[in-house]
């Protein structure tokens, strides 16, 4: 969320002037572009002009298709993501349902079942084109290009936005797992309202 | 459902027999194979070994990716569809959310506003391949292969099963909307039990 500096143009007409401006920008932005353009949304969309960034994930490209911050999606968020080769997620968990459809490349998907105090070895199951991958909730999980081009997702969450615990390896108890909420590209949008949600 | 004529069996030895095989049969349809594999299944499959079919409606090809009914979904339930050109969905409402995503070919999203007694003239919007459309809950719509190749769409829809409300036409009152439930591809797998839930 952008916020501008009203306060210290507001002696002025012409400082009156440069904020009137700033509010019609930032409303405009907010109906239209990036990041939280959550009213006056298109029915229909073209993912290419939809806003793409690795929020400081190196070899990620994440897009929003459509998300609950977004674009006021209540019960299903979807994302388009890519991974370089050697990139992976986290590994982490969460209690939503989460299905990946595999659209283009190859990787490998490692996935412990929690039933111990910490997810311990995970079983390795590759991935590839035209595939599908249902993540049992709750389990830790962790997606990773092992290929040689890119990996390329669309992920399907419930109970948006998400909530993710993330782990710092296989063997941390799941007690330590870290909280991370609002998740990376939520950040810019989460309303301090609906924190309390959950 | 296969259901097997047992009791026409159960007089002899050989019928025994016969009868315990075929139940096997079942056991292992029912495990990993069409109609309702909901049992055992893995977590990760390849989408072109998934069951297709047209479900009695021209020029559509219908894969369940990931289903509450066939494979225990209980929030989201996503599909692969592909439209000849000329076909199309019913005109129809749900009170799900529901995304398309176009992977393949165009097509035009027919949809009107739920707000008088009856559809009504429907706006049109182009759909392309790289295009999401979001459909707003409860309004009537249909989605038409208007191009000259194979329309391929994700759907994406919250509470599966699906419960649809179709129409003969835009100006049916909503009143006169016919329930389908369940839906076509749900059909073979529903059970009694998951009716009272409606």
């Amino acid at each position: 969320m952008i916020v501008f500096p009203i306060g210290s143009f507001s002696s002025s007409p012409i400082a009156a002037v440069i904020s009137g401006v700033l509010v019609l920008l930032s409303c405009f932005q907010a109906t239209l572009g990036a990041p939280c353009p959550i009213n006056g949304l298109p029915i229909v969309r073209n993912i290419s002009d939809l806003p793409q960034d690795n929020y400081g994930r190196p070899g990620l490209s994440h897009i929003t298709v459509a998300g609950a911050l977004l674009h006021g999606m209540k019960e299903v968020e979807i994302w388009l993501q890519t991974f370089a080769p050697g990139s992976e997620t986290p590994i982490h968990r969460h209690s939503c349902e989460e299905i990946f459809v595999v659209l283009k490349g190859s990787g490998t998907l490692y996935l412990a079942e929690t039933h111990e105090s910490f997810p311990g070895k995970p079983i390795e199951f590759p991935v590839f084109a035209n595939s599908t991958l249902t993540i049992p909730i709750n389990d830790a999980h962790q997606v990773k290009n092992t290929g040689h081009e890119d990996l390329q997702v669309l992920v399907i969450i419930s109970r948006p936005p998400i909530k993710v615990f993330t782990y710092d390896d296989w063997f941390m108890p799941h007690t330590a797992a870290r909280l991370k909420f609002p998740y990376y590209w939520d950040e810019q949008c989460l309303q301090e309202s609906q924190k309390d949600e959950l």
